[in-house]
Parts: C-alpha cells; sequence; structure tokens
C-alpha cells in the first residue's frame, strides 16, 4: 500500500497530541501493522487464537503503552492507545480488538478504589507485559464466588470473552454467595479451574479469540479483589460505569477503522488490477467518473463517522479525567453521544464494507483477495449490541433530554 | 423551545473556545434567534429583503463582530462567528445565509496586500456597522472595468447575489478591459449604476435576498481596488484562494444547522402536538418506539455531519491562520476535506428535513405550520454546486491522492 | 413534453387490458393532463379548491367511466381507471387525487345491500356526471344521526375530506342516537346544514380541496342510507372492509406517479435547461455520467414502485370480484401486500422527487419552474397514514403469518 | 421451515399459470429445495463441484423441464422453469444459478437456424438428462477454432464457467482462424481436450463450479455447429442477442430469491432462536416494534425487487415467443427494464441479506448458522456485471428515449 492511496483519510485523530512520543507509538504500530497485514488472509481464514500476533504486540512494546509511567509503563495518552489500536485494525480488527480491549480491561482496575491492588496489577503490566482479557458479557449469567480460605472459589461460565484464552490476566466480577456482595477482581488467565472453550468460529473477527472463558472453582486471592463491583443504580457513582462506555469508543473505532481499511485496501486495487468497464470510455478503472464519484461517497461517509468516534472519544476521555467527581449528567452526554456514535460507524462501516466490492469488480470476491474480511469483521462487531437502541436512546435524548440508563451497553 | 427538546445536538460547537467573550456573542446570537423564530414563518412566505432582520443584526452588534479590534471591531475569533451564525441559521436560514457571507465578505478584503485599503473598510465597517454583500457568482461571465478618470467604470451582472440588496458594501471583481488585468474591489452597494434586481424568489432561502445585482457604469475608485484578482493557476500563492473555500464551509454549516433546527422544531412538536398511532399502544406519540429510534437515527446522522464540518471548519481557520504562508498542499487538505463535508451535510439535512415529517404526523404539513422552511431551505442551499462533483474529488483524492482543482468552488 | 423524455417509464399499467375502449379513455386521459399541466404551477400556488378543473373530468366524460353501462354508465374496468387517474396525477397530483377517491366513493356505495338505493345513485351519476366526495376520516369522531321525520339529522365534523367542497355527493356514516346502530349514507354535498370549511392550506395536494366538512343538522332522507356501516369485527363479512384498502391502493397509485412525473419533467428541464457542470467534460448536462447513473437509479426504483403497485393492484381488484365471497384471508393477502406498497412507495416517491433537484441544477428552485410540487405532494400525501405502521405490518406477516387487523388503513 | 414464516413472500410468481403441470414441477422443486437445504451449510463450506446436487436435479426429473414435448422433454413453460429456479435459490443459490444457467444454455441452441442440429440436441438432453454449461465469459477472448478434417479443433480459455465442469455438454463460440467466421457451437463436456480449472475459490456461489475451462484442441464435429454466432451490429436480428437477457433475468431472480431465502431463514431464526434485548419491554424477540417494523422494510423492498423481476421476466418470455420477429425497439424495452431490474434486485438483496443480521442479533454470526452464507452469495452473483452501468442505460432510456447498446450484458 502506497503513501498515495492512504491520502483521503486523515492519518491521525484530529486533535490528538502531536508530540513526539505520540509520534514514536504511531510508528510503532504501523509497524505491527505491516506485518500483521503480511499474513493476515491466512490468518483470518485459519481462525486460531492469536498467540504469535498477541508475541508481536508484546515485543513491540505496546502492551504497557497506558500504563501510569510511576508504575513503569510508557505512560501515554489514550488519544495515543486509540490512535494505535485504529492503525492496526485498519489491516487487522481482529488484533485491534483484542489490543484495545487490553487497554480497557487494564485500565478498568483502576477505578477500584484500592490503590495498593491496582499499582500492583500496573507493575505487574509494566514488567511482565501482561495482556488483558476481561470475562464480563453481560448477557450471561454473573459469576459466583464461594468463600474459602484466604479468598473465594470462582464459578461460572461468560460465552464470550475477547482475548481471554491469550492473555495473561482476566478481569471480572462475581457476587459472593453468602452476602450477595458483588465484587470485581482479577485473575491469572492460566490457572487451575480456569477453563477456555477455544469454541470462537464465527463469520468475523476470526483471530480475536472470543470464546468461552469457564471457571470451574478457580482460587480467587483475596489481595486480587479489585473492590465493590460496578453498580449501576442512581446513587451509585458514575465514575466506575464509565467503563462500559469505553467499550462502545472501542467497538466503534474498531469499525470505522476497518472502514478506512477497506477503502484504502479497495481503492488500491481499483487502481493497480480492476479492469475499467468496456462501455465507461476510459482507460483505466480509476478514471472512471462512477468509480470515483462512488469512492468519494463512501470515503466522505467514513470521514463523517470518524469525526464523530474521535468527538466522542475525545469526550470520554475528558469524563474519565474527571475521576470520582464525574457526575451522572456528564456521563450522560458521553453516553448519548456514544449511542449516536454506533448508529453511524455502523451505517458507515457496512455500507464501505459492501460497497468497496462495486469498485474492484467481480474477481474481488476470489478467495485470497482478502477483501471480503473487512466486511465480515464490521458485520460480526457492529452486533456486539442492536444499534436500534442506540438510536432509541439518542431519540429519547432529542425527544426528553433524557439519558441512557446506565447498563452493560449504555 | 424549551432547554429539554434541544438536548440532543450539542450547544457549542466542539472545541470552541469557551472564554466570556465567545459565551457573550452565542447569548446575543440567541437572543436574535428567538427573535427571529418569532415571525420566521410569515417572513419566509413574504420572502421580502430582509432589511428588518438586518437591522437587528445591527442592532444587536454582530456586523463588526470579526472586524479588527485594532480597527474598531469587536475582533472576536471565527470559532465565535462560526457558532453565531450557526444559531441563527437553527431558526432562520437565509438570515444566518447573510450574516455568515457578509463576515466572509469582510474578511476577503483583507487577502488584498494593500493594507491602507483593508484598514479603511474595516474601520468603515466598525463605525457605520456595514453589512458586506458579494457580487462573485463564478458561473455568471466575470464583469467589465473600463478605465475612467480617477478609476473605472462598472460594467456587467451577476445573477445570484446572496444579501448583496441590504448590503452597504460589496466586493467583487473585474476585468481591465483596457490591459485585461484582473482585480478586486468593494464598492458602495447603493450608488448610482447598481442595480438590484429584486428578483428572488426561489423555493427556498427566500428571505436571503439572493437576487441579481446589475453594474451599469457604476463608478469605481481607484482607492477601493483591492488589488490583483483571486488567481486559481497553479503557481498563484494558495491563500487568496482559501476564500472558496469559506463559502463551502458556511454552506455546510448551514446546511446542517438547519437540519438541526428541524429536528429541535419537529421534536418539540411530536412532543407537544403529534397524536399517537391507534395501533402504537402508548399514549404519547414521544413514547413510540418507532418515533423514538427514527429520531435517534436522523439526529445521530446529523451530529456526525456536524462534527465533520467543525473538524473542516477548523482545519479551515488553521490554514486561513497560515496567511500567505500557506502552501497549495495545505490547502488541497482543507479543500478534500470540504468536498467530504458537503457529501455528508447534503444527505444528512436533506434526511432529516424530509424524514422529520414522518414524526410529526400528517397535521404538520399544515401551511403556518412551518416545518416545511427547513426542507426547502436546505434543498435550495444544498443545489449551490453539485454535490456529486465533491464526491468525485474526495474519490480522487483516495484512489491518487489528488487535490480539488482551486475554483470558485473547491 | 416529448416522446422521447418519457420513454422509460411504461406507459400503461403491465397486464392492463389493452382494448379500444381502455386505450380511448386514456388518450382522454392524456388530453385532460395536457390542459391540466398547462397552468398547474399557478393553480398550486393560488391553492383553490377545483371547481374549473372538475368541469375539465366532467366535461370530458370521465365521471361515469366506472359506473355501470346498465346505469347508464361507461362501464369500465378498474384498470382503465386506475391508469386515467395515473396519466393525470403525473401532471397534477391534486386532481389525480380528486378523481381517483370520486371513483373509490362511488364504487363505495355498491357496497351497500340495498340495491334499489345503489342503482338510483349510479343512474344519477351516469345522468347528472355527479363527482362524488367522502367524509369519513377515522381519526376524527364519527358524525351522529338524530332520527327525525323521514328519516334523520345529521351532526359532526370531519376536519379532512378530499374533495367534498366541489363534489355533488359525499358519501359517510354515521350512528342513530338513539338505537346506536351505524348507517352508511349518501348526501348531496351542497344542501343546508352542510358546510365546507374551506380550510385546506397546505404544503401540498394544495388544489385537492382536502379541508373539512361540517353537518350541521342536515337532513339525510330514509332513501338515502345505503344500510348498515362498515364494521371491522372478525366475524363480519370482509367484502365491505375492502374499501379501505382501496384507499390504500390509490394513495400508492398517486404517490407513485408522481414520482414519475417529476422524473419526466426533470429529464426534460435537465435536457433542454440545464448546464453541464464545469469539471464535468462534457457539453450537455445530459450527458454527464453522473447525472445519467442517478436519473437512472432514481428511476428504477419507481419502476419497482410501480410495479408493486400494479401488482397490488391487480390483487385488490380480484379481491373485489369475489364480493361476498370474499374471505377474511384472501382480504389479508391484499393487505399485506397493500403495506409493503406503501413502504416502497413512500421511499421511492420521496427519493425522486427530492433527488431530481440535483439532476436539474440550483436554478429548478425558482418559484415558476413547478419542479418542487412534486416533492410538496408526495410529502403531503404519504403522511396519509404512518409508513413505519405498515412496515410493521408486513414484518409481522413475515415474522408470524399474520395479516393486518381491518381498520380505516390496512 | 414452517409455512408460518414463509407467509410474506409471494409462493408464486405473479401471474404465473397455475396449471396442475405448473404445480407438480412447483412441488418437486421444493422437494428438492428441503433436501439441498439439509447440508448447505456444509456443502457451502466445502465449496466442492455439485457432482452429486445435480444427480439429485437429475433425478427429479429437472433437467428436461423445458424441452419441447415433442422431442421427449417435459415442455414445460419458462414460468415454470423460472419458478423452479426461485424455490432452489431461496435454499442454495449455487445450484439455482447452474439450474438456471442450464435451463438457458439448453434454449439458446434454439435460436439456431439449423432445425436439426437443435433437434437433435432436445432429444440428447431429454433422452440422456443432460445438464448444460456454457463457455462464454464475454470479458474473456474469443476462442479460436481451427479446420481439420470433419471439423475444427477449438483452442482458448474462459475464466468463468458457471456450472461447466459438472455438465454434460456446454455452448460456446469461437473463430474460424481461416475464415474470421464466429460459430455458435455444442460440445461434449467431458471429451479430449477440455479442460476443467477447478480454480473456483470465491466468497460466495461457492458450490456453483464457476471456474475456468480450457479448450486445448477438443474436436468439434460439423454437425455440432449451431450456425453464426450471435451479433450485435445493428442490422443483425434481434432475436439470437436476446440470450445475454436471459442471463440478466436469471441473475437477477437469483438475487431476489436469495434475499427472499435469507428473510424466511432470518425471521424463522428470530421467532424461534432470537433473545429479545433488555431494554425492549417485550419477552420475545419477533415482538420487539423495532424487529418488526425492519423485518418489514426489508421484506417490502424484496417484494417490489420482486415484482419487477417478474414484470421484466414475462416481457423476455413475451419477447422470446416472438422469435425472428422480434424487432429491435421491442428488444430494447426488455433490455432497458431488465437494467433497471439489476439495479433493484442488487439493492434489496444486499439490504436484506446484511440487514437480517441486526434482527437475529450476534449468535447468529456462528458458522454453522449458515445465515452469511445469503449475503455471500448476493454479493459474489451481482458483480456479475457492474451495476452502475445498468443505471446509466436506464437514465439514458429517460433522457433520451436510448435502448441499451446489444451487447454480452444488456
Amino acid at each position: 500500500m502506497t503513501d498515495r492511496s492512504t491520502a483521503a483519510l486523515p492519518d491521525t485523530a484530529t486533535d490528538a497530541p502531536q508530540d513526539a512520543e505520540h509520534e514514536r507509538w504511531v510508528a510503532v504500530a504501523d509497524e505491527v501493522a505491516t506485518r500483521l497485514a503480511s499474513d493476515v488472509v491466512e490468518r483470518d481464514r485459519a481462525g486460531a487464537a492469536p498467540h504469535a500476533e498477541v508475541q508481536l504486540l508484546r515485543g513491540a512494546g505496546l502492551l504497557p503503552l497506558l500504563t501510569p509511567a510511576r508504575s513503569g509503563g510508557h505512560g501515554a495518552s489514550w488519544f495515543t492507545a486509540f490512535e494505535v489500536v485504529s492503525r492496526i485494525a485498519r489491516v487487522d480488527t481482529s488484533i485491534g480488538h483484542v489490543l484495545g480491549y487490553h487497554y480497557l480491561h487494564s485500565w478498568r482496575t483502576r477505578l477500584s478504589r484500592r490503590a495498593d491492588v491496582v499499582e500492583r496489577l500496573d507493575a505487574g503490566t509494566a514488567e511482565h507485559h501482561w495482556l488483558w482479557g476481561g470475562a464480563g458479557n453481560p448477557r450471561d449469567a454473573g459469576l459466583e464466588l464461594v468463600p474459602t480460605e484466604g479468598g473465594y472459589r470462582v464459578h461460572g461460565k461468560k460465552f464470550f470473552a475477547t482475548g481471554a484464552e491469550v492473555s495473561d490476566r482476566v478481569i471480572a466480577s462475581g457476587t459472593d454467595t453468602a452476602t450477595g456482595q458483588k465484587y470485581g477482581f482479577a485473575l491469572p488467565t492460566h490457572t487451575d479451574g480456569v477453563v477456555h472453550g477455544g469454541d470462537w468460529d464465527s463469520l468475523g473477527q476470526r483471530v480475536s479469540a472470543s470464546g468461552s472463558i469457564g471457571f470451574e472453582g478457580a482460587f480467587l486471592a483475596e489481595e486480587d479483589i479489585l473492590g465493590p463491583g460496578e453498580q449501576t443504580d442512581p446513587d451509585a457513582p458514575a465514575y466506575p460505569s464509565l467503563s462500559a462506555l469505553g467499550f462502545q469508543v472501542l467497538l466503534a473505532l474498531l469499525a470505522v477503522s476497518t472502514a478506512e481499511g477497506a477503502l484504502r485496501f479497495g481503492a488500491e486495487y481499483t487502481r493497480t488490477k480492476s479492469r475499467p468497464w468496456a462501455t465507461s470510455g476510459v482507460s483505466s478503472a480509476a478514471d472512471d467518473p462512477l468509480v470515483r464519484a462512488r469512492y468519494g461517497e463512501l470515503a466522505s461517509q467514513v470521514r463523517a463517522a470518524r469525526a464523530l468516534t474521535d468527538r466522542a472519544a475525545q469526550a470520554w476521555v475528558a469524563a474519565a479525567g474527571r475521576g470520582w467527581e464525574l457526575t451522572h449528567t456528564e456521563r450522560g452526554e458521553v453516553s448519548v453521544e456514544l449511542s449516536a456514535v454506533k448508529v453511524v460507524t455502523t451505517q458507515a462501516a457496512l455500507d464501505a464494507t459492501q460497497g468497496v466490492f462495486e469498485l474492484t469488480g467481480a474477481r474481488a470476491t476470489k478467495s485470497g483477495t482478502g477483501l471480503d474480511r473487512f466486511w465480515r469483521d464490521v458485520r460480526t462487531l457492529t452486533l456486539h449490541d442492536p444499534v436500534s437502541y442506540k438510536a432509541t436512546e439518542v431519540g429519547d435524548h432529542l425527544l426528553r433530554g433524557a439519558y441512557p440508563e446506565p447498563s452493560g451497553y449504555s
């Protein structure tokens, strides 16, 4: 892929800090992306858990990117992290997904009020380059914590746990079966009683290790308890419930980055491989007026989706910066903006990844070309939670000034 | 309009400076907007030139808003000007149009290298609260400048000259019939030999005084010549050609603000006047799941269009700040971004202003309701130049890294 | 309008009987349409009740078109009537509306089991060339019939009664205040106690005389009672409830015909008046690849909407032909098909009438051009009842095999 | 699949002859479809050439369906053939494709003026239940016929030849290298010098055996020459060029039938497997208002596409019935209608097969569910030739009354 074909999509998130550290990490991400691009079609087809890919991220130093410098991490900003995820997602959405979730899971530990636990975990991430996964799919039943000597035995199952299988630590929450109290906790991923289903086999996001994780009496030490679990009742502080919105930021960023990737890939294909149509009157497909205009329509829509995603990401970062001072109204503004983001990124990403085929022509459907994975990844990703209910939330805000009810999705 | 119904659309341009002066002018704009809203339906129907409306803007002090403080103006930023235009356009797109073009025409004089002329004109704007219009429609033949004692006699006609009829000064350009040299110049609007057609009678933007202006030997004094006219050849400096892009920023801002206005107006109507459908199972139209979701879809699309417009407006302002240092590449980036803006704002604004009727119900088509003017204004505005060629420009950039050829539109 | 510009839209409803009588009436309709086209823009702007237009229809012999030959009418088929309505609606949707409703109101009398009344009314229509209107808007309160010597006094008001003001007879229904029995009846339109509001002033359908009709003690003679009013309970026969579906056929036909008219008008304008865009590289707007393709997209969508409308119209005519034998299942099939028709005709007609402006260019927004009336008419017409609930009905059928609940709309 | 879930889509092509023979073959097709549905997901994944599937068609007697009774075939009508293809394509688009092309290839022999050859081939099809394929992809170089004793040696390659690999006879055309004369001919598929690439491995239509066919000196006997090849020059008769349009009918029918299949499959899934969303307030996903309305929108769009496809198919059959009397104008009408069909079927089928996922929820992306193959098949099929140029043809007809230039696609 040449510079020339990438021009229509902005190279960095608008308004992102443009300092040298940021630029350095973006360059690292681009390098990783280039390596991932070289065999992404084969890896997508195989659909195996991304052990080697995670090693690539680890080797590039990307795992402790967000970890505070005081704990030995790189102390980069969320803007840098988002841009790194976006660069990688443009060529390999699965690995962008695993990395983005890693950043969020690792950040979520800091929502704990137990500073010592947080610091210990951060130090571990910095020192051992841990990859974090999560076991928190809200649509499954909650985990159970059975009290035992020095902690708990964890029981239960989450059917979708992106990245958990290839991670070093998972963050989860469960309920003390004796007291009914809910706790958040962190756990080594590969320990007795933690079972990875290896059962992810889907249309898209095939390399994201999004299969099930089971807890069959795994030991949870008291020192790994992060504190009371996230609450969603109106009187609870707004800050912890910000993590659900972080997933929405990431999912939107993955979708729109994938669309950007599809358009770049498609434009390169059109420019170098497509044949002009017989009645087009031009000698190169890239000169066809209908092709040029249609690429522009798709790219414009993606640019708008990206601009709104970036604006929402900034709002989320600002909200996160407010910490425990964050009000429910402030959180509500971010939430409704993210609901709008989901509506437009879903549409733009589907339109772009489906529509690009009309601009490359029939031969690009050939297995091995790899143009189809963009649509398959977007179609899979954007079903995480129903876009129609996001639209409803935006509508309720317009009609009644209401904010989305905090939940695992809003 | 209540606070509650306005919630889903951000109250200020993202990233706008939030200082006290900005807030003060936004409040002034809101006050003006409230007064304009009170009889906008009647004024739209009459379609007369907005003399009284311009007096309202003048009385509120909005005309020298952008004029440098050193010349006696308010010295506000473009961000403030854009926000003022947007607030007004949400209720009266025509007046937002006249005001926005005024800012741009007045600013364009500063592209002149004749500092003394610029300063004298700025001082006039500050002191007399001049409204600026323009006579520059690129699709009409150029004006002719016939040399005479102390200046020129101007001849020619421009068929569309928004605001000129109600302005105090017009900016224009013409060609010296003796030398072939092109000059930009400023002229008092109401002077011998300047004829206002009063011939604007269109589907929308009915109060924008967008009719023709004719020059039948009007005298142009040498001291009112701004300098050589804007050039579009590749070797010409990029800076002056930035004004064509300024119109694109404004047109997009008007379209998206009108869409915001339509959604607010519609939501208020639905909430207070619409009857729930018989088979909806709800007692209020605003509780109808299909109404809520559809409002959300339209509002999300408009939010994305606004986010991209704001991003492009920031880029344009930054480019303007570069002055004569501006490179063609930098200009090109702004131009292609604005082409994308046109694509998405056109679609979003048409969808919102057309679609809102389905959410208010049939009675809102009644004359006097005023819901139709939003669509009529958007449909008229967005035809300024063809959106399909904007898409083509975005496509060419994606395919070949090309920038739009500088012109009166790109 | 020349033959050449009309080519892409089929000239007759597919599968319509192509006999000589049909052809003769289509030619009559075309002649009427030509006369209506000559001043449609002015009449639309004036928005007066169409007395002269009805005289034109009457003079052409179109009013008793559907009236059985045995009663002195022309005895044409519904296919001919639909085609006549469509031809007229392509140039003047309001008059198409008045005429189409006339056919349906007049036909509705035949749902009565009182053959003598039906025959007398048919004979009147044939002899006096009566125009029929209706006073049946289901969203208003029902009319009251107060028993009096030899009949009833009618009281009540219907806020929307297309065509009633210019009609000779209205069909309506009301409830006997003494017995609670509901009756359908016919009434001379211009008689004591019938008050026409003349209060129709809307965005579109401005010449359709769709204002209110009030009954202030008008006398209803026993002999004008058609029989028990239409029932919608499950045990009632399906046949009479077919009239609600007839309105849906007509509304869809009007919308799609208006779209056809807009595309023809637009194509003619583009071919003869539009200027090619500067960067298009062609010398005529009709040669612009982006214009050609976009016209084709809009025309294709309209063709599909028309094909489904024709298929549904055929199904409705077949159902009507079943008379009292018609089952609820048979009616349900027609109803769900018509719900689909509403979904696609609404979208196609809005897209075409809004989108055509992009193909004619900005000057076509000028008042007097008359391109805007197509959108205004479609936007007004298609709000008759909410398209979202039609979609719901189609969805329920797909999901559960359900048929729409018979009502005034389905 | 139950009756209940299939209700919203008409069970037979409108206006198809409803005689007993037709019904019998439709029942046969349904039986075949049921068997194909049982392992379609596995077969799609394997992507092997459909030898067993063709045996299933053969065993059911479907191969000589269209073959004239006088030659020993079933003598069914094209309406029956189209309906059979549609029934099968709803569950297995690949096999529908192979069967539909078989009908067309076999019918194309009859465009020959050599009645004896036609009759012999028809008799062979009837007796041996031959499957016909073709080697005619217009975008590849033409085949060469090198004169030899008693006929020719055929040389050349076609890169896409749906069904050829599993067929018994192929129809093709080539040019006599000595005289430059073009001939159509039929050839046994499995004979010396015919090489099947087995190289079809694509996103969709994976079981359609659409790989390459090579001719490396295969012997073509003089008696297998059908006559001069199809000509597209203006003076050539219109009739033979009708076969290109036949492919367009079939491709559209396959696309729209696949969309029908996807909606049925999806509706069944939603009704029986999807979980209602947490904030939906309903206890079954099929009761969710947003799900119901969205299914209805998609199904309505597909109904319209189907109605236009059926109308065009009827027009094509009527044109075919005209034989050598067919005029270029008559052909042109069919061609432009089919261009419109391509535009609307492409959009409707993509929207339905992509959108249905939002109504089934995320779990339906799981491999093994089989919901994705509908989109993959449609996306692949509809790229056969570019939809944008079909739109252009419809636009040219609207603007200038032009008909598409006869070619391999129009």
